[in-house]
């Protein structure tokens, strides 16, 4: 089903805004199916989870709301081409960001040639999903201290469309999230599945907090994490690093 | 134009054997477009090109040929499924794998649901480049000390099949190599670009050969890579670093 023409703006209101926490880039995707890859980001606020390790608790925590802006998709997309002029992947993260209305924001970018990636956790389905040229589901495994609901899980691979490509990446931090990750993987086995090491000391949600990764430590737990997927013999799975972790550490805007 | 069909292996001969520097795995593939996947490496002896900063001499220099073994392809894959009895990629590299005949290995290991992979400068092409499953052309840059033949790394992208997965992947040391990999993007603008970069302390030849790479110079080079593609808005292409140097140093085997 496809959402109805976009209304004016003036009609449209706060249902047609979007919740948006920050907007930054380009810069590159330092995760998942496009690692490597420019990319501006849209990052939206509010999240129906709470991630014990979540690195982005400043688009998360009601307390965060004051500095969240509520913007017209007109007004989100001027902000992309701003930093891109030229056409660019965007990616929709949060937050979740599946909880805002980015259908007509997707429309608009694609017009112009830019192409649209979206990191989710899969508990809430869009009909705009179809529309994706990337949709990253990462589940949130046993650490996190989340549930996953499998039936909302299973809507949201229902909902990408021919030529959106999907994946599932689950985070890991220990032998209870690579159980939990094999779980997802036999229960989606034609989503290809992407495991990411994941960082345990994440930032705090103020910008003074100093808290840095040790990346040594990172790239031991990738090793591991490389290692136990290797002795499984689990050769469809693809394992990454968080990239911008190693290079930019916690920072932010990068 | 295809093989013919393959000779008995008394008959074939040297001619049909394969120069093998060593076969090992599983591990992870540290490069390119399917960074982070399982995979066994073949990697052949024997090589066209002598680069400055080569990472495999003794998959090279005709000093160490008495350590590379002729073997007849079903010996090779052999090797390959007592390492991983389960289909997974295989990756095909060097030295230059291009100089060996590598067809029948190929179609033994497809008939058995293995996929395969090649790592090449793009110097000579192979009527069975189109069975693969990703071919990865590298051209040397500046920094190498190698010259480009345009007109041989042409056609090794039009020997590509409708299923092979073709990138370039150049290896960025300085603003020459940069310059270089925008040339060969002009050149070749419908294949997807890589850009990696460079280990400037790469293993000597020698097994006792203590260099080892500096990983904070590496990520910092990374940053330096990515911020010029982002300024140039070079939108289009990847920048990957070697995620093996960074997780296994110049350690051979892995």
């Amino acid at each position: 089903m496809m959402e109805k023409a976009a209304k004016p703006a003036t009609l449209r209101g706060v249902q047609g805004t979007i919740a948006i926490s920050e907007i930054f880039g380009p810069t590159v995707q330092g995760e998942g199916a496009v690692i490597g890859k420019p990319t501006v980001f849209v990052r939206t606020g509010g999240c129906d989870y709470r991630c014990s390790w979540c690195d982005s608790k400043f688009a998360v925590l009601p307390e965060f709301r004051s500095t969240w802006r509520r913007m017209p998709p007109e007004e989100v997309f001027a902000e992309v081409k701003k930093l891109s002029p030229r056409p660019i992947m965007v990616t929709l993260s949060g937050g979740n960001p599946a909880l805002q209305p980015l259908g007509e924001l997707i429309r608009l970018g694609k017009a112009k040639g830019y192409c649209f990636a979206i990191e989710t956790q899969g508990t809430v389905a869009r009909d705009w999903f179809c529309e994706l040229d990337h949709l990253t589901l990462s589940p949130k495994p046993p650490s996190s201290g989340m549930e996953t609901n499998w039936e909302k899980l299973s809507r949201c691979v229902e909902f990408s469309g021919p030529e959106t490509e999907t994946i599932m990446k689950v985070v890991i931090f220990n032998e209870w999230d690579y159980a939990y990750a094999r779980e997802v993987d036999h229960r989606f086995p034609s989503v290809p599945m992407y495991l990411q090491v994941g960082n345990d000391r994440p930032p705090g949600p103020e910008p003074a907090d100093k808290t840095e990764p040790r990346i040594g430590e990172l790239l031991e737990r990738y090793e591991w994490l490389a290692g136990k997927v290797v002795a499984d013999r689990w050769n469809e799975a693809t394992v990454l690093p968080q990239l911008h972790v190693l290079v930019w550490g916690n920072k932010r805007g990068v």
